[in-house]
């Protein structure tokens, strides 16, 4: 493995100083190139459904592994956006002049070499390559042993472009060691690798954030909360409720707690239920809750649970303060949200919840780099350092300083 | 630990959002508090320098620990600087409108709670204190052993105007623990702690990377490289050499290795011999320095060095590209500058030198937060990620999304 991560790191100077026009010809050659192979990478796909289904995946799984015509064609589209997002390297952040008269400009560069960890969607292994690839950064990818055959085909596809345009393959390629043993050995590599993403299970992002050497960008769970205030609109709170628990119950920015204000909940448990009936929603409750609606307990067990599911519990708060402590307690820091017309309350809560995104009488479900304008996502980050929520490519980049000087030196 | 560590959390939510004036005026009363229990600061002090000869520590380390009248002044003074520094809490670094209505803005807030490991200076319990306290973090300092009694004191004094001001005491204070495994311990509390800042040595800073599961902002070794390229202006050169190793060669901007062109080895190399014969300055170099100077042998061993010390290794490169070789094998990422009148050598050294402050004709030694205007220096980063190079209270920052809907949802 050293071998091979020390030519990733060796090619980290090719690509970090190639030009814009030439990334984005090169993105557009690989987008041709996924639809010239699709046929190679179709096959390769039908080996990974074939082994799920002797694994006994389930069919959400393979639904997300399989790749056909239409999706590899997705898939060269997104290379096709992501060449025409706005340069992210050489964007000069600050400059000013300092009073020596040293011109200091700060400026965006690539990170280096950035491995990213995920699971079963092989389109991940083109659209990571190439948002760090855009970005000036040599990617590492390690994908799931599921997708085993159609990553390597994807990737080799890839390095025939960067080979036939005189560009080390180094800059995008697979992990040669595709196990956890690979992996662990990886994560201490900080001599060749500047960043770790893992996105995937929690058991997963707790190995590497506990064993790391090397820096992690975590893309972690989201236990996200929304507390209808007393003073919210009810008619919008169940609308946003609903929305953010069942628009899409199996991703980081759903839904898991709804927190009630006492002093509605009479009011609105009832309209609540009705509609949360209607979406076949599971719903879980305090006390408090269950002297109102006939919904099972909610143990503490549960509000410290990202169900991933259309699975909700519910919870009657005694006011904003109990609320912003709930929330302090077992949110996750990814979103969360208040419904209610009272200013006070909303300038309140965004001040106080200490989370990526927090929202006003919006459901949480916008918390995505698409949504947000960033134009590609890598995914949403739950570190508190570098990047927060949402990444983009420019959250790829980090920056260095240029002084230029005239012969100054220090007193 | 714990115990101690979920009151510093507790108190987060408190700095956080404390108002700008209200932090000022704060650091104000602690400056005053500080010249008003100066004596009993001395007191401890001269404990703390007693145990220091005891124990032999040398000349420069004890200068270091010493506190006298006139240095507590400097530190009283140091926190009114500190308070009259831009609010770094609440920038609005961005803000738009997303294609949903959605207004999003992102805005800097407090990283939370923020470890400081560091050495000797007493002055530097006081001054992290009170950039973090600005900046709405909650400090837990640990110093170094030889100091115990001197920061003792300090955190105390400090304390004191917390508590007379209903704040809790947490918000400024000492590690409790201040042995090896209390830092052992504390580097693993991520549930805890925000962010650890390793400053002091190499063994220190390399035991937290590798065993922290808390991010770290490293602050560690400089090996800086001088590039004397052919089209330097040689009078400018020998100037900015002297500076950059002599003008204090105990920090980490200073420079370690001076690499000179081949084509002006012979006509530089004895005006650089004369004058750092001139500084007392031990020079070594490679076999191609010693065949036009007379100095020691500089082995690869030496070329790894941070010698902190009035020593020079001299190397003779080829040319351009076998220096940014040189520097990206053996430099640390700090600071490297190249003296030329030559604008494509200039503007390729800028782009492909990988480092924090990459500098053209101008000494390293202004790798410095308050050279580069910050106001003041909570350290210099080797970091890639969130900070890079010389750091401000701005970088003791993060941000959150703030996200304004009026009823939103997700389709």
């Amino acid at each position: 493995m050293e071998t091979f991560l020390a030519r990733a790191k060796k090619s980290k100077q090719v690509i970090a100083t190639l030009e814009s026009a030439s990334k984005n010809r090169l993105l557009g050659e690989m987008a041709d190139a996924l639809i010239v192979q699709s046929a190679k990478i179709i096959d390769a796909n039908n080996k990974d459904m074939e082994s799920g289904r002797q694994n006994g995946l389930d069919s959400a799984l393979l639904d997300r592994l399989l790749l056909d015509e239409k999706r590899v064609g997705g898939m060269a589209q997104s290379l096709r956006e992501i060449a025409q997002l706005k340069e992210p390297v050489g964007r000069v952040l600050e400059g000013w002049v300092n009073s020596d008269g040293l011109r200091i400009e700060k400026v965006s560069v690539p990170i280096g070499v950035i491995a990213v960890i995920y699971e079963s969607r092989p389109n991940v292994t083109s659209d990571v390559g190439a948002l760090c690839f855009k970005s000036g950064n040599v990617a590492i990818l390690k994908g799931g042993k599921e997708a085993e055959h159609s990553n390597r085909v994807i990737a080799e596809v890839l390095q025939s472009v960067l080979e036939r345009n005189g560009l080390p393959k180094e800059i995008i390629s697979l992990l040669p060691d595709n196990s956890r043993e690979g992996v662990s050995k990886l994560i201490t590599m900080d001599r060749f690798v500047d960043l770790i993403i893992p996105r995937g299970g929690e058991a997963l992002i707790r190995y590497v954030s506990k064993n790391a050497s090397v820096p992690v960008v975590k893309h972690d769970k989201g236990l996200c909360h929304t507390y209808i205030h007393k003073d919210a609109d009810q008619e919008q709170s169940v609308a946003i409720a609903i929305n953010a628990k069942c628009q899409r119950p199996g991703v980081c920015n759903a839904m898991e707690t709804l927190l009630v204000d006492q002093a509605i909940a009479h009011e609105i448990l009832p309209k609540l239920y009705a509609a949360f009936n209607r979406q076949n929603t599971r719903l879980l409750g305090d006390s408090e809750v269950q002297e109102i609606i006939e919904v099972e307990l909610a143990t503490i067990e549960d509000f410290e649970t990202e169900y991933l599911a259309n699975i909700l519990s519910i919870k009657v708060v005694r006011n904003l303060n109990d609320a912003i402590e709930h929330i302090t307690k077992y949110g996750s820091g990814h979103s969360e949200a208040i419904i209610t017309e009272n200013y006070n309350a909303a300038e309140a809560f965004l001040e106080r919840v200490d989370a990526a995104c927090v929202y006003v009488n919006a459901s949480t479900r916008f918390t995505d780099g698409g949504v947000f304008g960033f134009g590609a996502e890598v995914g949403i980050s739950t570190n508190k350092l570098h990047a927060r929520g949402p990444m983009g490519i420019n959250e790829l980049t980090t920056y260095k300083f240029k002084i230029y000087g005239h012969g100054q030196i220090r007193k």
